[in-house]
């Protein structure tokens, strides 16, 4: 059931939020002792909650789309009264006496919490393998790794224990779990979404954004998420006439075939509803993704520099990524904040000449849990770094991203298709990947 | 003779702009030997751009205030076709093809450029004693320190040499040679003028701001430089009620008693007209320093890294602060941009209690060419903390800040008065300014 259908259902009366809640919870139950996809689960305030929001509901007060639907919240976001552990040894008895302004947003919009999301240790990692709170692991396959570091997030969405769950994305965090997953993943432009009450890492890179079943569900999860809408562009009434540019460079190269075709397909179909595909040369992604590596090593190193001393209370890839980046000079990350400019300026002449590039989201798909190489084009690969670099580069440039499925590869596994649009063109991204879904 | 004098004067026919050029010209010939106020003087083509300008007067044509007004620019400001050193070996061979947008601006109102005015090496120190170029020298006293960086801007405007000059402010480099120059400067609210075409040296703390004789002579020109006013605040009616922070910590403290006094002395002043004087106490102006010279230290070096193999071309000063700023990690400047982020909270508090805030610019008067250390309460100071401490602050946290003369010494040394405002008030300090002259 998509969030559309329940709120129908849930105004005709023939389902309640209680009765909505309590399915989720009932798969929560089933599935998350093998999947760990929540590290807190509220079934009982929930329950209450969900309560009060169908007498609210009988009594006339309609919240909006979001009312009476269950959602989840990564656990690096802050809820008042919920443990809140940022996937950290450091926080693992941390309960906020607050909501994020964005939880309470999610609230006022009546949306029911069913729990926290587990990820990456401090959200600095893409496997979700969590050294301290246990592995997520892939719907799909069991042995296979959900993406990072929203990893809870991806596999509760796509197992329908929560219609919608927050992410967060400095790398490639809400969009690499969507795409290994098979479930949607929108990082919003930077900025637009107010990140108080979240734990940052890296303060220039962070964002946070939905991930959920459909276009639709992301969507609506996606306008309560804005609190400031003035800036976003409208959705157009139809995607006649759009320039899609499909990249001729990097982004198709030491990529899985199926991933290529399945991109390729993607773009098609949208040229047979009237789109136009443009073939472009991207600007230099590989500059983007160095100059995000340095400047994510050194912000994450500023935020656990005052917990350096406790060395043992991390994981063995945050504690070695923390102490690199005490080594970056600062002329260094002033270099790459300069230069990063210069890139956003070249990609915003690449975004005259087209209104959004499709390419895929990850270089492969899910790979096995503890995986770390994977063969491209006869190549070794970095299982890591095919898993980022087509990702985290856009985090540098802070334009909204769009992951949606587009197929799946020969042994059944999701391919990610992900779309990049201009600032605060969201709601052209979503309408597109509508359109085509 | 002041611009709006002078303006009258050129309207009335009874001066033209070429004999207003002239006459600076002629200044500039007399003292600039001493003063080494000026690095280049472009009297031919100051001439010429007169005369054009006293024709389209003639024709009706008027470009506003600064309409045949003979001004300078310092010289790291890009003038097309002009020599423009940055006060650097590193450019001592650089004529700009293009003039920077504050250039041509203050061009296409009608100001006539006299030539470019000397400062410190690369604007990165307060003497303004040039090891390539010379030592510009302070006008009431040939031994004494103009101040820096825009050492020669100070002078040439407070000889008449100019009518007004360009300068820059990184850490107090428009207000210090304005206090030590008696004359007025303004350091406008960070990103409100345009910065393109000037070397840069702390490119989040960098300013660009007028020098001029008068209240009412900057304030023209910063007018004249401001291209887009709708963020500006407009001027008020009356001071009336106008609340007038006066520190009781830091400001204060280890500060010349004249000094002290004659800034008290200018709040009175501002009292009797109907203004209220507040009594304040500000937040944390150490740390805003510390924040402010690690910022700059690691962003001066990067602006310099590509320069380095060439370290026999840089002053020994420099060099010194330049390599200081390699050493910093990232850390260290990520913390220092956090915790800056807290510090202008705290002072956007205190700035709802008042409408700006009264201080000394320097600890000191003029110091000697050369002079080291300075007695203040009894204890020896280094002269470059008590010229800078009150001033770098204020880069730090981007507000408005404008400098007045505001009495003299027994020495007979200009004292200056610092006047710090809300983001885009400019034209309430200047008001202010401008009834208590």
């Amino acid at each position: 059931m998509t969030i559309r259908e329940a709120g129908r259902a849930l105004r005709s009366r023939s389902v309640s939020s209680v009765e909505l809640t309590t399915l989720c919870l009932d798969q929560i139950a089933k599935l998350n002792p093998r999947l760990n996809a929540f590290i807190t689960v509220t079934g009982e305030s929930a329950r209450a909650h969900a309560h009060e929001l169908d007498r609210e509901l009988a009594a006339g007060r309609d919240r909006g789309p979001l009312h009476g639907i269950p959602i989840a919240h990564k656990d690096l976001i802050a809820t008042k009264g919920v443990l809140t552990t940022s996937g950290s040894k450091l926080f693992a008895g941390y309960v906020p006496d607050f909501n994020a302004p964005i939880a309470q947003r999610l609230a006022d919009g009546g949306a029911v919490m069913l729990g926290k999301t587990l990820l990456h240790e401090c959200a600095y990692g893409i496997t979700s393998d969590n050294p301290h709170f246990g592995t997520v692991r892939n719907p799909r396959d069991l042995e296979r790794s959900p993406g990072g570091s929203s990893g809870g997030s991806g596999a509760a969405v796509a197992t329908g224990m929560a219609f919608m769950a927050t992410g967060t994305d400095t790398g490639g965090s809400i969009r690499i779990p969507a795409a290994f997953c098979g479930v949607v993943g929108l990082k919003p432009t930077y900025g637009l979404i107010d990140r108080a009450g979240i734990q940052p890492l890296g303060f220039t890179l962070d964002h946070v954004g939905p991930l959920a079943r459909t276009v639709d569900d992301t969507w609506i999860a996606f306008d309560v998420m804005v609190a400031s809408k003035q800036r976003l562009r409208p959705a157009p009434t139809s995607v006649k006439g759009w320039r899609i540019g499909l990249p001729e460079n990097f982004y198709f190269q030491h990529v899985a075939p199926e991933i290529q075709d399945a991109v390729k397909q993607a773009a098609r179909k949208a040229e047979s509803l009237g789109a136009v595909v443009v073939p472009v040369r991207v600007p230099d992604v590989d500059a983007l993704n160095n100059i995000g590596r340095i400047i994510l090593l050194v912000e994450a190193s500023s935020v656990y520099e005052r917990y350096m001393s406790r060395r043992e209370d991390f994981g063995f890839d945050v504690l070695s990524l923390l102490d690199q980046g005490r080594m970056v000079p600062g002329t260094d990350y002033v270099n790459a904040q300069r230069l990063r400019k210069l890139l956003v300026q070249d990609f915003r002449k690449l975004f005259q000449t087209i209104d959004c590039l499709f390419t895929p989201a990850t270089a492969t798909t899910a790979p096995r849990i503890g995986q770390k190489q994977v063969e491209l084009d006869g190549e070794m690969h970095d299982v890591r770094l095919a898993t980022t670099r087509l990702v985290r580069g856009i985090n540098v440039l802070g334009f909204p991203a769009l992951t949606v499925p587009c197929g799946e590869s020969a042994d059944g596994l999701p391919i990610g298709l992900q779309m990049i649009g201009r600032p605060f063109e969201e709601n052209l991204l979503l309408a597109l990947a509508a359109a085509t879904e």
